[in-house]
């Protein structure tokens, strides 16, 4: 982990800390955006865009805890990059996901409006699905590189994410189909978005398998994409919720 | 203490120093969920929910110092544990439930709707016991170690630790039994969820009689139990309180 620190050229190290301040100015200004926009939808639709803005609030806070790590772990200094010692600790990612995918779920679940007992049961199941996805992961992550630790925990991991799947095409199929004609496309949109957007994590998760991924490059592509993947999974995701909130909104009042 | 602390393995230090930033965020975002969901009860339930947002706002400053305090005092620096010399102080614990435990009692109690003078009577004498079992736990975690300091305060901990669930049971039974029957359930789940969650702290406090807990591994179990506690015991029985909130808000309009 640290050599791939030491060997990064001073165009990725840049590239990395500009993303990741990029990520923390995007993150605090989506949650301004939703809880302002909160009191624009009506009154069955203020806790989805409550719980869209936590989900960016708590993606703000851990990207500003990553951004600390890093500028901590490597600095900058006359034309020099140099590894302090100090741990970069990828771990808050998975901290982060811990909270926010549970409640990535349950946004779409809120802003469906399936029937009280099924929004309910569905937030249970999915949100307990996902954090044990997210828990399953991290032993794995930690045991620090390519071995058997990391390929048992991240296959047992996979269950709980592929029964996600499934339930948002399957499970979730009938009441998605069920939604008011002009918000259905986008409530598609949001549910492939998510997925789409969510199948980069086990990519780099197992990429090490294939590929070397202790390289400087490669770390830097892998941060970078946990980077965007969580901008579009969160904050772009978001603003879908919001429109479909918007738009059921304004066709109820 | 310091022993323990210098023993800790990296994944032990790892766990603890993530679950304390993961106690930060979930307690920043259930607070800010409780105070935004505040605008959705109807007036009798407000001050319910901005208690229970001071609760976890409370837990959320504490969480923040005990993780600095952790970072203080133990460092990873080059792949190496290091101890510097700086307190780990574990008081803030203290500090935390001398102000958090009295308002939990007062959550329930408010989100009850007992007679008026009931609620203020309730409020007092549980509120009060909750505060004393604190001050009595105190001179016992402080006096450091295994001695009859620790087992004399402790034990006078547990008489009004014990009026406590006697109250919740029996004392209030009968107005559980009146609450209304769609949130009756959810009344039973947030007094067993507070009476289950409480139970680690006395199993902590009077475990170093039994086992040795001076050791990495227990001091690691001791850190990370009393974290979850905390987080069920206050942002988990706050959504509860909040759902109990919301339907008897909407029954009522």
């Amino acid at each position: 982990m640290n050599s791939s620190l030491a060997n990064l050229s001073t165009e990725q190290y840049m590239l990395i800390y500009n993303a990741f301040s990029f990520a923390i100015a995007t993150f605090a200004s989506s949650t301004l955006f939703f809880w302002f926009g909160r009191s624009q939808v009506s009154n069955e639709y203020k806790t989805a865009i409550t719980i869209t803005g936590l989900v960016t609030f708590i993606a703000c806070y851990h990207y500003f805890r990553i951004f600390e790590s890093f500028d901590a772990a490597v600095t900058y200094k006359s034309n020099t990059i140099e590894v302090t010692g100090s741990m970069f600790n990828r771990a808050y990612r998975y901290v982060d996901w811990l909270l926010t995918v549970p409640l990535l779920l349950i946004e779409l679940i809120l802003v469906m409006r399936l029937p009280h007992s099924e929004t309910i049961s569905k937030s249970i199941t999915l949100g307990s699905a996902a954090a044990l996805m997210i828990v399953l992961g991290y032993p794995g992550e930690v045991s620090g590189g390519i071995n058997s630790t990391r390929f048992i925990w991240g296959s047992l991991s996979m269950i709980p994410f592929l029964y996600i799947v499934y339930s948002l095409y399957v499970g979730l199929n009938a009441s998605v189909e069920n939604q008011p004609k002009d918000v259905k496309d986008l409530v598609v949109l949001a549910r492939n978005v998510t997925v789409a957007s969510w199948f980069f994590y086990p990519i780099v998760y197992f990429a090490p398998f294939i590929v070397d991924l202790n390289g400087a490059g490669a770390f830097t592509v892998v941060e970078l994409g946990y980077t965007i993947s969580d901008i579009v999974a969160k904050a772009g995701f978001g603003v879908l919720i919001y429109m479909i909130a918007v738009r059921k909104s304004s066709t109820t009042a």
